[in-house]
């Protein structure tokens, strides 16, 4: 139906005759001559419809915005001072001799051009009008390449492709299933996977050696922070290779897909112990644009008689920083109290501040609301090992360790976002030796990663000090975004035992929950490890889209509800008998009604 | 962790130093030596332990099948006699200098030579056991291998691999939904999609011009006839291309997968309308593997006075037809007995037949229960056009058309298969030009394929004689068996109504299932279609697996259900009180007793 698309005409065509197919995208009079701008997937060429054509012509005149055509016409210099440099076919113009119009078009919802006025429940409930952008467009299609790239990559390298189920049981990953009902199983129901992490392993078990999936996860949470209920993973697995191995492979295949899709060269990445990045960072993904550090300074405030400071100094479950922002003196008292209000969120009881006037005026050049509580040989040595100068401002936390870490790392993040601090371009980094457990507030161990997460000591070691043991873990960051992360796995039923005893779970439970895995790790499990990125993350950060859903064909909103398709609905009671569940009586109630 | 696969080792290795790991294929201990076959992926390597190196040699004595290990040692040739040229690596033995038990195994469920004396249910539930079978691994790595090279197909044809949605809404495939209870939505549900139709098509009206995805599907469908739950689609759509351009780059598709990946050229794919292969075959999936064909014979039977035959040769909704099948006059009575059995599976009240002894004896050369009901002439008129010789049985059907059609076409396949009548080799084919509507039992159309696809006629004349009203729509197949299928879709609001105005739809019910479609089309919707291939199938076939179930990695049963995983399974009664449901009661009571 056509010769060539929109978007690929330029002066090499010019004399010949070309057919197109698109969209109106723009109508314009001018002159006694009609010009449509027409779209297609690669773009936008300029069509002149003259009166010379009488039919033709007085078809044009019928066309609105978002009309479907083919167009036939013949190539042309556009006249001196009309052309258009911006555009790729800028240069030249479509005389058109034939039009057909191939499908009418109501008033769109929203003109293309308008969209960041409307709502984003209005964009996606006209999903089909929105994803016409050609941005939507242009980052559709570069998510198809990359996955393509991530694709031949990882066949390249001996991986094979196998798909894992859908329908499956209930996965140890602790967020909250999506279930299926059974309809041959009554009372019995299948959870969706919230990652193919048992499959994996068991494929391993199975001796596939390498495995990967772009697989579909899902998790029934609560959808803040950018989530969605379903995603996408980057789901990789390997036998007989250790964690130098495995990132060695991710690493090449990040850097791959940013070479040829982004022309940048992310280097070798450097490594952080999860520690260290906690330390001087207060952040398991440490956004290395931003060159703020924290700065340990409770040995400093151990002794001052102030207890906003000295009390956490004094406690080995808290932590002081000081957090320098160089130029951040200028920073107004409204703004001050604006960021004091955000670490609020975080749990923090306040923000004190000293602001650097002059770094070599003794405490008249500082202004602070604190530094009255100091010695002033505290205050100097404060400065002096946060480096501070002559124009800086320096923050405090002084908490329980996670409020500062979060409070202070989430203001190091929101500060350098505000006062232009964050470096451009690229700063990927792998975080390594994170610890095997964690401590909730009961004082239970749990797993950091999951309980098949394999730790860097023996069963004897991991007993005997668990809330010390590491992991063989590994987290890949970006920007201060966690795109993947994975690890060694557990392959000996020795070490599973002992993860489960610190775990406090149970032979019986374990077997129950994990059973089969069990089975299979008593079966010749070969040493396995792998790792997933998520696949709508990275390619958000690389088009540098502002949420996974403006790289999701059809994303749910917070709710997770689809607006285009009115997902989910209502259904018939016929159905629900057959699925051998009903509603609960309240909500049985409200639909009646 | 290794230097080589098993299986890559050979001649040219002799003398070199390598690394294996694997798992325990079998030991023999013989003179005073143990020989371990080591196997993975790629295959077994011989691997000797002498006792020479005593600490090695006691630790290969604790060895036993599926234990995995690690070994390191010399390359050499096998002794004279003892060359084993069935195996890549038979020329080749490795003499272990050291060895490694990286995870001992119990003794598996079965061994992996003896597979095939186990229960399916046993393989599936063992299945880490039953995928180390080295045909399993083979045909996972099959799948993997097509899929990467259909991907590179589409993705060089310009088609983007574009995720849709597995938590939507309700589609109209007309199968049973899978259902998932919305938390957040209370009362209201999912549905997991039976195919992306409705999305490929908002993508088409999004102007996305090629899409493509291999894509999970659902039905909740009772498992008959070698069916899943969740099977894996092929899904294409393109916009501005007809059915020529379509079913040219499918073709070239599956084409290029039989070349690559099987070395065979399956040539131009002939065309058949659905008229003429319900004629000659009674099916809309011939296959041309095998030479016999029907031949219609009611204008001979019309005037006999053998009611089984006039009757239906009389009626314009039966058929009466002839099937010859070479050298069938072999057939015992018990085996033509077996086949009168089979027919009656398809509804067939008998099975009359004739066999030829000697063509040129007249009546004489004849064997038949049913010639004495017919005149001569009759007879003889029929073999001629049956085309019958010497040593041929004459199979025949009448009976309402579609019960001919499917009794005789499923004996024609059965009998082919076992008189070894079926060739060798690959038999593709289009079958095109589909009805739009079939008629139910209570005299309703329905849509042969769904409700969006275009017929080859004007509104005004679907309206006008819907039942003889053809579809653009096409199918591939291949050897008898549906490969794929699809479709030029309607693009315009008329057509779609007058689709509807057919089936009985009314506009509230069309706006309510299918609202978000029509308003996609009056949005500017252009010419589209595409298709579907069903990728388990395809696998199964090239193959020569003898089910899905032997191409899924992780299948489930005829119940729907995985005995690895124990999925589906009970749930607790806070997750049912999250998702505003409860178990019908006496499930309930049937789960707490």
């Amino acid at each position: 139906m056509r010769s060539h698309y929109c978007g690929q005409l330029n002066e090499a065509h010019i004399g010949e005759t070309v057919s197109l197919c698109g969209w109106v995208h723009r109508r314009r009079d001018h002159g006694g001559v009609i010009f449509v701008d027409l779209r297609d997937r690669d773009g936008l060429s300029q069509v002149v419809f003259d009166p010379d054509r009488a039919e033709t012509f007085a078809l044009a005149e019928t066309l609105r915005n978002e009309f479907v055509v083919r167009v036939t016409g013949l190539v042309r210099a556009r006249p001196e001072g009309t052309v258009n440099p911006e555009l790729p076919t800028g240069g030249i113009e479509v005389l058109a001799h034939e039009l057909e119009v191939l499908s009418v078009a109501r008033t769109p919802a929203f003109q293309l051009d308008e969209h960041a006025s409307v709502s984003e429940d209005v964009r996606l409930r006209h999903r089909y009008i929105d994803l016409r952008r050609p941005e939507m467009i242009d980052r559709l299609r570069f998510r198809s390449k990359v996955s393509n790239t991530i694709r031949n990559f990882l066949d390249d390298n001996g991986f094979l492709d196998i798909e894992t189920p859908i329908l499956t049981r209930a996965t140890p990953e602790g967020a909250r299933d999506y279930l299926v009902p059974s309809r041959t199983h009554p009372g019995e129901f299948f959870a969706l996977p919230q990652s193919p992490q048992l499959f994996k392993q068991i494929l391993m078990v199975a001796g596939m050696d390498r495995y990967y999936q772009i697989a579909k996860c899902f998790r029934d949470e609560d959808l803040r922070a950018d989530r969605q209920p379903e995603f996408t993973q980057i789901d990789i697995e390997t036998s007989f290779m250790d964690e130098e191995g495995i990132m060695s492979i991710a690493e090449t295949m990040i850097r791959q897909i940013f070479q040829r899709h982004l022309g940048v060269d992310l280097g070798d990445f450097p490594r952080m112990t999860w520690t260290e990045a906690m330390r001087r960072f207060g952040s398991d993904k440490p956004d290395l644009r931003i060159d703020m550090e924290f700065t340990d300074i409770a040995d400093l405030m151990a002794g001052v008689d102030f207890k906003v400071f000295a009390g956490p100094a004094n406690d080995p479950q808290s932590r002081v920083v000081a957090l320098r922002v160089p130029g951040g003196a200028t920073l107004s008292r409204k703004e001050i109290d604006d960021y004091t209000r955000f670490v609020g969120i975080y749990g923090a009881k306040g923000l004190a501040w000293i602001k650097v006037n002059d770094i070599n005026a003794g405490l008249e050049g500082l202004q602070s609301p604190i530094i009255k509580f100091m010695p002033e040989d505290v205050v100097h040595k404060v400065l002096a090992r946060a480096q501070a100068t002559t124009g800086d401002i320096i923050f405090f936390g002084a908490d329980k360790i996670n409020v500062v870490n979060e409070a202070i790392g989430a203001l190091r993040l929101k500060v350098a976002a505000d006062t232009g601090l964050v470096r451009e371009g690229w700063a990927p980094l792998w975080v390594v030796d994170f610890p095997m457990f964690e401590t909730d507030k009961e004082g239970n161990l749990n797993s950091l990663h999951h309980p098949f997460t394999a730790p860097s000591c023996s069963p004897e070691e991991l007993r005997d000090s668990p809330a010390t043991a590491l992991s063989r873990a590994y987290d890949m960051v970006l920007n201060g975004t966690e795109l993947g992360g994975g690890s060694i796995r557990i392959n000996r039923p020795d070490m599973q035992q002992a993860v489960f005893e610190v775990l406090g779970i149970g032979e019986e439970e374990a077997q129950e929950k994990f059973g089969f895995l069990l089975n299979a790790l008593a079966s010749g499990c070969p040493p396995h490890g792998g790792l997933a990125f998520g696949l709508d993350r990275l390619i958000m950060l690389m088009t540098g889209a502002s949420s996974i859903r403006e790289v999701i064909a059809f994303p749910k909103t917070q709710s997770a509800a689809c607006p285009l398709t009115d997902a989910p609905g209502p259904v018939s009671t016929k159905q629900l008998r057959e699925l051998n569940i009903r509603l609960r009586e309240t909500q049985q109630q409200a639909q009646q009604s």
